[in-house]
């Protein structure tokens, strides 16, 4: 049944088991996540031509490697992977891979920790695209895309993340030579994190505070040479290194860079914008709203990857929990495979669910993104706000949501789910940076929540409500409106929640603005604000989640699947949440032992169908990375032969250690 | 005021003007934590013989190294604190020292990720004293002790670790030669995990399954020689390694081992309980009760771990707060210090109270160890179950707590917090590992439901209740107390929470056991009955928090800050489990409203006391091992300044990547 089948080798019995047992075809699953049968068939092709090249499979695993061989491995298989792409272009198609290869399931399954060329096409091509006039572009844009020089984007420094306007590294222009002169005035302006910055780009965008004619006027985008393109040295005045070992992403060399009188044509200033006269005069940009749309895409690719490290995730530990015997529910019957446990189910099916909300509810903003973008190009910005504050909470919900799950999905696999070579630790040490880039969790979510309290001021007024709030209309009813056990009921509490606590949050910053100034008003009310807009978005969530349920076209089993997490996930984040729900909607305490009945109910439902589930997410073994998680379940044979692997095992006795070391302390009382 | 102060250079700012506005002296503190001004000295007269050791710090930090070359300078620096423990031996006051350098604060502070010696006086030589009889004593623990030999303890297999009865390992006992014959039946059977076992030990107490005259007779321990005393060479039939890296304590060589008709002296076997004679007779333990003691130690050292453990983590994200400034409060203003925005001090603040709590949880469950010990040895057993069941939960509450308290003040830190420099990746790496390791986390809230259960039917039909599960008895008013905002409302609600979770789950199963069997009708249940234990377990903690902040000697300025942070821990769990406590108690809506004002009223007025708080639990830098967390608050100094100790960093260009790698690509074009 299963896709993997025909190519693979003995399979542990209870996961066969398992895949006798489920009543779809994991394959439909498949095919619907891929977009189409076409679609999965050119997956997998190019899953073949980059997974079977035998120079991007290590002997040795990196995490057994010092960081400075770690990262020479993986400029190596970077290099490698590049010139892949390369004779993938000249045969056309080649944007997927560049998608896949660069943050998906692809890249990770070769470069597990990280690649240190990612920004060149990430962040550098894309910045001179977006910033670049079309003569610059002409030039810059096509060096970088032949692989000419090779660039990062450097704009966060060691003082300054969040708060970009307060960047401090200087560009003044001199227009005696119709340069810039960059500093580093101080030693908390040093640009600080750009991957690839440490040892491998020989350019980068710089982001810095523009000085002209003795005025400052704000933050601009400027193309640097970094290195020599010959001798790789740094160029004068150019301080540069690697910031050192990080929870993950150990193969990014992320990098720190100090410029001290670093001289810079005028000509490298992205000007589609802002823009230096030869003379020294600035001319401002004519709108910065656009600016937005960059960040929502990536927004919503964050999300797309949050859904790919959670299936991962949950892949591995949903088949190492079909294979793991352990305890007895019954005195004297065999062992049970903890799959079988109620509390095993509940750390995993969730997640399942959950993969499946974030994937829906990113496909639902990626077409707003798509509509907004050509309704900018036409000149009509207001949606822009809605979709904006819609990427932040989405990507801080997302990424919380799926921080937590492989985390609760690591500990479910027991103390195996600790060792390197479940993959678990690795992918939560990529899972969990994504709460912190590209926008602060709790600073996105009081961004949302701005637009919230704007939104719940309109709908007060009697206004006309875009889609995502028009909920926060109907208020005045909702504990009025009877509790039914319905998805539809489930939907409309969410909703009846978020629009309770943003209107508490609205008349609390109503009330203490009387005492005090709005900002403080403001961080006062900030605890509640950010839980205004997780509501938000987990109301969205589920909406998007029963609508495609309800839209699309399943066979019969697997819309019987479809609901039953659909429901789970609806049921799972009230009981969770219970308070809010009593506190705003017409549950009641017995409705709650109800639902508590029904997931219970619906763990046991999904119980049989959940290997199909995960196998029906296809992630190829090597994506996988995992001992534990590979399709044919040889999870103790694996551990073992991931431990073999250790340069430490290759020999009986460690005769350093022992000679210097172990020896003497033992001999010292002879 | 502070206690480091007249030893430490230029101090940031802010981090400055923080200990000028406490209203306390953090010595105070200190003492008490410490247990008097004399303990708070022989620590520091500990630390300073440890760490002002230059043996004993690196130049390059380990976590630049390979995993082979982290563990030889971890052996080695293993080996030199156990010349010193030998050294402070023969001075007197040993003990402390070990507990200091084996798991708590100390060892942490040289030994970052785990010491290969460890198992060595935590596992093997209390194994030995616990189960072999004094004659074998007399052999094995001298032999230890004068660190002639060097043990561990091997007990968990890649296929057993919660389910001990599972174990697979054989020792068939042979009376021809009066020898056991050990052996791994299957590739599930091989030890995996104990520490040392790699390349370190070359002694185990090994648990095994003992057959003897055809018959099983369960498990039981054995003394089995690994390696070479003189060579380090494995043993003939031992097959021996390390399992490789995991998610943190990748010094502590945890090793797999495998037996192919190995060959043990019948006196190996630990027979202080079941004996074997020489003829291969078996004569079996008389009790086998007393075996809880061991794990009731354990248990409350892991929490006592778990509060060191989140005191370096609230230290280092406390003070960083404090240094940090970003983004802006008021438009035009200074940026202001992290600390003081709302949602900063949310994640702060309650993790400093919670280690206060687990601190004053623990050392009530110790006081209770040490008396239920004392009666065991006069035969009275009675209060064994209560002291289990309660610190089976405690274990799994704390460090579930610790790691999410770690994991949420590392994000508090943004993205330095991500750096293993900040000590923070590696303090989760530690902590996480304790929600595995010395029972599984649900496992043990699941035992102590067991208990909850038992006693619940004990105190329905009218029985006398134990100390712990005395509310129990006065259940059915507990929606006619009416809510009042105090702490003693606030203890009794808890309370009233956890009987009313134990109820409904007694009632659950009782009516589901009418539709199948117990087992099934358990394990529908289990979600909530683990919810049950964790209710228990707050109220116990909460309950402590609040005997300890009224019955201690504090100064007025100190008494006022832990009567807040009491208040503070009791309202912040209310509000995250505010379901339970609007179906359980008579909390209403709108007091839920004041309980979310008076929690923010609460922060801000722990906000000056916080700075002199962290000072107050007075963790040396080397403890803190953290750039971001140091006493001075040098943090952008002490980030650069780890940077450059990356190897990497030592050479412009790193010649093998760019000529091997870089250049060729780079060229590909010409």
């Amino acid at each position: 049944m299963g896709v993997h089948e025909a190519s693979k080798g003995k399979c542990n019995e209870d996961l066969e088991n398992e895949r006798r047992k489920c009543s779809f075809d994991p394959i439909e699953l498949t095919h619907f996540l891929d977009g189409g049968a076409e679609k999965t068939r050119e997956r997998k092709e190019r899953e073949t031509f980059f997974l079977s090249d035998a120079d991007l499979q290590d002997d040795v695993p990196d995490h057994f490697l010092s960081h400075a061989d770690k990262y020479r491995n993986s400029v190596r298989k970077a290099c490698k992977i590049f010139r892949k792409i390369k004779e993938l272009q000249s045969q056309a198609g080649g944007v997927d891979s560049y998608r896949q290869l660069l943050g998906g399931q692809l890249g990770g399954a070769i470069l597990k920790d990280g690649n240190p060329l990612t920004l060149h096409y990430v962040m550098f091509i894309p910045a001179l695209m977006g910033q670049a006039t079309l003569e610059q572009q002409a030039y810059w844009v096509s060096r970088a895309w032949s692989l000419d020089i090779l660039g990062t984007y450097a704009q966060t420094e060691l003082g300054h993340g969040t708060f970009i306007r307060g960047l401090e590294t200087t560009a003044t222009y001199d227009p005696s030579t119709e340069e810039f002169v960059f500093n580093s005035p101080t030693l908390t302006s040093y640009k600080w994190w750009p991957g690839g910055l440490g040892h491998t780009a020989n350019y980068a965008v710089v982001v810095a505070q523009l000085i002209t004619k003795g005025e400052r006027h704000g933050i601009h985008p400027f193309v640097v040479q970094l290195r020599d393109e010959d001798t790789h040295m740094p160029m004068p005045g150019i301080k540069i290194g690697e910031i050192g070992t990080k929870l993950g992403m150990n193969a990014t060399n992320n990098g720190y860079l100090g410029f001290e009188n670093v001289r810079v044509p005028r000509d490298n200033m992205l000007m589609k914008n802002a823009q230096v006269l030869p003379d020294g005069t600035f001319i401002k940009s004519p709108s910065s709203k656009l600016t937005y749309g960059p960040m929502v895409f990536v927004r919503v690719v964050i999300v797309q990857d949050c859904a790919t490290f959670l299936s991962k995730a949950v892949t591995i530990a949903t088949r190492y929990s079909a294979v793991r015997r352990q305890s007895e529910l019954v005195p004297g019957e065999r062992e049970p495979q903890i799959i079988d446990y109620r509390t095993q189910q509940y750390k995993l099916f969730p997640h399942i669910a959950s993969c499946l909300a974030m994937k829906f509810a990113s496909n639902w903003i990626w077409d707003m993104y798509n509509n907004v973008t050509s309704e900018i190009e036409e000149g009509d910005l207001d949606k822009l706000p809605e979709l904006h504050a819609m990427s932040c909470c989405m990507k801080a919900v997302c990424t919380a949501d799926a921080a937590w799950g492989v985390e609760t999905l690591r500990l479910s696999c027991g103390g195996h789910g600790y060792m390197t070579c479940s993959n678990l630790p690795s992918t939560y040490g990529l899972v969990s940076a994504a709460c912190t880039y590209e926008g602060e969790n709790t600073v996105l979510l009081l961004q949302t929540a701005r637009y919230l309290m704007k939104a719940y001021q309109q709908a007060m007024s009697g206004q006309e409500m875009t889609p995502t709030v028009s909920y926060l209309k109907n208020q005045p009813g909702m504990k009025r409106r009877p509790w039914k056990n319905t998805i539809a009921t489930y939907v409309q509490a969410y909703k009846d929640v978020a629009a309770g606590k943003i209107s508490l949050c609205a008349k609390s910053i109503g009330r203490r603005s009387k005492n005090m100034s709005p900002e403080d008003a403001w961080n006062m009310t900030s605890i509640e604000l950010t839980q205004c807009s997780e509501a938000h978005c987990r109301a969205f969530i589920v909406e998007r989640f029963a609508e495609t349920v309800r839209d699309s076209n399943f066979s019969v089993p697997l819309q019987q699947t479809m609901d039953h997490l659909c429901e789970l996930y609806a049921v799972f984040w009230i009981l969770i949440k219970v308070g809010d729900f009593l506190m705003f909607t017409s549950l009641s305490p017995s409705d709650v032992e109800y639902l508590r009945e029904r997931q219970v109910w619906l763990l046991q439902a999904i119980r049989p169908q959940a290997v199909g589930l995960v196998d029906g997410f296809d992630l190829h073994d090597m994506v996988l990375g995992s001992a534990l998680g590979a399709w044919d379940g040889q999870v103790y044979e694996r551990l073992f032969a991931e431990a073999q692997k250790s340069p430490l095992n290759s020999q009986p006795v460690d005769e350093e250690s022992f000679n210097k070391y172990l020896k003497p302390l033992l001999r010292a009382n002879l």
